[in-house]
């Protein structure tokens, strides 16, 4: 990339507004805005958009406090997660105290399991309506990149809208950061809705499919918030596409499976309904599969556009897709940066409020397809936690979509950690989607259709479905003796047992109940 | 009652409708079209509105049939809770093959509870939706109680609408119950939209206020479907209003006292935000002190209008109330059907796919109030099993009201069964409202505002606000230990001891871990 291109007279360029010209400083200049204690609502999700320098400086401005004994922590709020660049130096400088609304980033994840980060782990639409309400407290900055601005002063969203309309509403000051990295050629294409309000104000939100525009195509900021714009050139996250293995790849055909059966049972339209899909490998390989299959024209209502879902608009599989947020691989955000006007009305990123609606992924009737890490027997699903203590990454808009979703679907391999660990136990270590929410369970080993049976037929179903040979018989015998012997049959459990799979994993490194020792 | 008033020729006289007139018969004949094995869809919402004589007589029927050693049973589908004389009478004669979506019959409950009963639990505003994608099969029967027939052959509901409106859509045979004893006064009350459709035909429901109407105050059905109407009279189950005892009067103090502090910093406005409230001893407490609070013009956007509900009419202390059903007292049920034409513009009867839609429930921010079973220290809410395996009644609306509120209330006495079973738990032996959405925790001991708060900090409000101090000292000996030696310090748990509580009063009969001997 020459001088010339990624130079900071070019980036700044960008923004048109003269009066806001005149805001133009470094990365350092704006973190040193930004005082101990404060609320930072960043922009980012799923690694896109997210601010690439100040989150950095001011990492390195934590740093030294520290090193000179002081206290120095801010409160960072999101869309959801970021990268190394953001979460990662601001965890490894502890240097946050308070982190919402999802993360993924490993050190965070440390830190937070370790009790150093408190971490809120919320539903991804709920949040700007949580902060407008007011029991977050005051949110000091805003903190978000933009492609640009315009003549006007209005703002053009980079690769995420996330929760920025929110931050940009609410702070008190505002540091922008306009990233050269990011195609001017994205103005147009997000869809940022104006229109929400707190009780007794609100509306519908008048979504009727997944293609409807309701706002702007900007965010609205006052310019007299505005105390920093930092140009600033360097690329999204954009985590490299793995090619689908084997047991995804098996996965994505028990899901194709299950759909073409209810299209066949006259339950779904052929173009299916707006597909929602998981951040993932194993979504990934199911968007993969999709390209091979007989369904069209396909639409997405979604939070995330990944590579697999460009690859359906790329070949005319998928007609629209909806989004809040971009997450792709360097080589398809390069062929997809390309070729933007391509996309530009296949393509609508919206508010995650809106991308996350209840209101409207139930209108839309959404095909839900999420990942999880275990489920028990009867159909409830941890997405959260491993081994009912420590968080992986949150529940981020599975909630959202799994609840008001027409079928919910949640997939997974049916062990992890070499076999370790089966992802179907007896009793869940944690919930974070009920049994009234999970209506299809499908691993590498089949199908369990959950919709219409009670607890005792699900269970029943999910073992022999999903479970993995492995373990198939030692939960066949904890279902049976609980059958037999527990004081309720609707969901019989053996409590002394329930979670003692997971015991054993943490004591002996292994949930199998009697493994022979390797010899 | 004089027999003029009560017979069944007066009765007739409802039924306006000339061609409808010819299909009048008795409960016993309309009974006998019922098949072993057919679906058949009640009316009936928390005890009203139900049928009162074909019930019976099918149980009659069913008896018989197992008296010659024939199978006879069939599946039950209502709104919500009937009676003693529906579900009541076909279980006890062993005639229920399916239950669904929420019962709470004792004789039902031991049935289910034994295996005997196939039950399902369902979120009760999913129920509509679901049963029109088809993947509970056909539905071959309504059962629906109505107030009368017009001159046009559309039905006037009952005391309840509930489901009523997908069964007469959907059903192949339709058997109607004019039940004398609802006043043809309710006429005009209700509110049936006939805008519902299967995505992607959905449109926004535009209800923006408790009072809005979008429907027609009438059900409509094809009156070739019709094969029975039958005339009844008798009283729906009308539960004895208990006046509140000291400790439900303890808990709604404190609901007052969260609401009054909501409203102090701004986070409410003065006549609050539409009220809804689970049915129950400690809600009808909550509501019986809303009439001494200082706010108003309250409303209510709710499952059920119970005694306290309009009591708060009465004095104008609530403008307008919009439910599914009623669900009052024998002496509440009498003053109110004496001066019907006092309600009319400030009660709607809706079906309970918009009572309850999280779309509604969303938009106008209700604030819910839903009792529990237990919760655990991080917040996660058990609505519906005893000691994990045993079904106690159901999720009910409960989920579709705490997921969409603008806060979400739980509210318990802090012990039960005279103290030997502790609200407040390690773990909690089921779950159906997960972390994500319980907001606040009430006991009689105190409130605990969890908004905000990341999962260590909720256990220390919780236990220290919530749990009875019979119970605190063992809650934060093990929530202590936890957060000393478990793995993860996001959410610590103790795997080994999480349900050993509950183990423990199985075992005998107490969850105190060092009861001393009865001396």
């Amino acid at each position: 990339m020459p001088d010339s291109v990624v130079g900071s007279a070019h980036i700044a360029g960008r923004v048109r507004n003269k009066a806001l010209k005149r805001k133009l400083c470094s990365a350092e200049e704006a973190a040193a805005l930004i005082a101990p204690g404060a609320s930072v609502g960043m922009s980012g999700f799923t690694g896109s958009g997210y601010p690439k320098e100040v989150p950095g400086e001011l990492a390195r401005r934590i740093g030294e406090a520290h090193e000179r004994g002081q206290d120095f922590t801010v409160s960072v709020w999101t869309g959801a997660s970021t990268a190394p660049e953001l979460d990662g130096l601001l965890a490894s400088a502890d240097g946050i105290e308070l982190r919402m609304p999802y993360q993924s980033d490993p050190v965070s994840r440390a830190k937070i399991n370790a009790g150093a980060i408190d971490y809120l782990d919320v539903h991804l639409s709920h949040v700007a309506q949580m902060v407008w309400e007011g029991f977050f407290g005051k949110l000091d900055f805003a903190l978000v990149e933009v492609a640009g601005v315009t003549e006007d002063g209005e703002l053009i969203p980079s690769s995420s809208v996330g929760n920025n309309k929110t931050w940009l509403d609410l702070a008190d000051r505002v540091i922008l950061e306009v990233n050269g990295w990011q195609p001017e050629g994205l103005e147009g294409m997000h869809d940022v809705y104006y229109g929400t309000a707190l009780p007794p104000h609100r509306r519908p939100i008048e979504i009727v499919a997944p293609a409807d525009r309701i706002g702007a195509p900007y965010l609205r900021c006052d310019p007299e918030k505005i105390v920093a714009i930092v140009p600033t050139y360097g690329p999204d996250r954009n985590t490299p596409f793995k090619a689908p293995d084997v047991i995804s790849n098996r996965i994505a055909g028990h899901v194709l499976d299950f759909l073409g059966q209810e299209v066949k049972r006259g339950r779904l339209p052929r173009g299916l309904l707006p597909l929602q899909s998981g951040v993932g490998n194993v979504t990934n390989a199911v968007l993969a599969s999709l390209n091979d299959g007989p369904f069209r024209p396909l639409t997405a209502y979604t939070e995330v556009i990944q590579d697999g879902m460009l690859d359906l608009i790329k070949t005319g599989t998928l007609d629209v897709a909806s989004a809040t947020a971009l997450s792709l691989s360097d080589s398809a955000v390069a062929a997809f940066y390309a070729r933007l006007g391509d996309y530009r009305d296949r393509i609508v990123l919206r508010s995650q409020e809106i991308s996350n609606h209840p209101e409207v992924v139930r209108r839309l009737g959404c095909l839900a397809m999420n990942g999880m890490i275990e489920a028990d027997i009867y159909g409830n699903v941890n997405s959260t936690h491993i081994m009912g203590s420590k968080i992986q990454n949150g529940i981020g808009g599975s909630g959202d979509f799994a609840r008001n979703a027409y079928v919910s679907i949640f997939v997974s391999p049916s062990v992890a950690k070499g076999g370790s660990i089966s992802s179907i136990v007896p009793m869940a270590s944690h919930v974070d989607h009920t049994e009234h929410d999970v209506h299809v369970l499908i691993t590498e080993q089949g199908i369990a259709d959950l919709r219409g049976l009670v607890p005792r037929q699900r269970a029943q179903r999910i073992i022999s479905q999903c479970a993995h040979p492995d373990y198939r018989d030692a939960l066949q015998d904890y279902f049976d003796r609980a059958l037999a012997t527990a004081p309720g049959k609707h969901t019989p459990h053996l409590l002394d047992e329930a979670l003692s799979w997971h015991a054993r994993y943490l004591a002996h490194g292994a949930m199998q109940p009697h493994r022979a020792p390797e010899s």
